[in-house]
């Protein structure tokens, strides 16, 4: 495994995100971790992240979803082109579409397990299947196509994406 | 349209909601309202709640096509009913399954909005199509299955959701 987060590993306009970028104060911080084969992440929901009191609510579990389908794209793509976990930058992928299964409720006072393998991938694209885990049972299923960010996505107007 | 909000008409454990619930007091307080055919929703993202600098991230597109799809499921079923929007509460659904394709980037400094149509209807179920728009251009298109919430999920322990 690892020693550092795969986005501890983004740079520039990539690490702004809320959900995982390591520069966003305000955000969730979602931190995966690259084992060679998948990633993983464990995260600790905040207790107003309420849908139902006591549960974790859908958006939340949408968005640590799609940090983490992301972020193994990032991996897979980095490790594919013989690069190491030791320091960036990674390539950085966007979300083209997400699906998410919600299987049961996840309570909100764990922390809940997320896992991310490669389902598909081509240079620009990676298909991604996450599962979010909570004590142990799997709680939603979800898929993640990510295609790598345009280079004109770093300049400030990054104008239609696909 | 409709005076008060569909999740105004929330009671209980639904409306603590981090993606919707008045009485989340961190929550994002996304609001929808009915026109008799489709709800709307006017949401302004916050300046931290970046994907990329500048561009909302894809977790919060994704809440807010969840928030406002079983809003929408829960209006179509009031007024199936032959209920009014003076009074609640609404029945209330949560999402079985949610798919997100993200079309362009959608800025953070401008309101987005966000439509919800039913797509199929049963007493149990409701399928709804979101699209969610800035400028006036679609950025996002986004599918909820969304499905009545279960009587024990009033419980403190809702268990196995479906």
């Amino acid at each position: 495994m690892a020693d550092r987060a795969i986005q501890d590993l983004y740079e520039g306009p990539a690490s702004h995100c809320y959900g995982c970028g390591t520069r966003n104060e305000q955000g969730l911080h979602i931190r995966s971790y690259w084992d060679g084969v998948r990633a993983v992440a464990c995260f600790h929901p905040r207790p107003y992240h309420t849908g139902i009191p006591g549960y974790a609510y859908g958006g939340l579990i949408a968005s640590v979803v799609d940090c983490h389908g992301t972020a193994t794209a990032a991996a897979a793509a980095h490790q594919a082109a013989g690069g190491t976990f030791d320091t960036g930058p990674l390539p950085r992928f966007v979300t083209a579409a997400l699906q998410v299964d919600y299987l049961q409720p996840v309570p909100v006072d764990r922390p809940m397990e997320i896992r991310g393998e490669v389902q598909e991938r081509t240079p620009r694209k990676v298909v991604v299947g996450v599962s979010v885990l909570s004590g142990g049972e799997l709680c939603a299923r979800g898929r993640v196509v990510a295609v790598r960010m345009p280079e004109r996505w770093v300049s400030p107007s990054p104008g239609r994406a696909r």
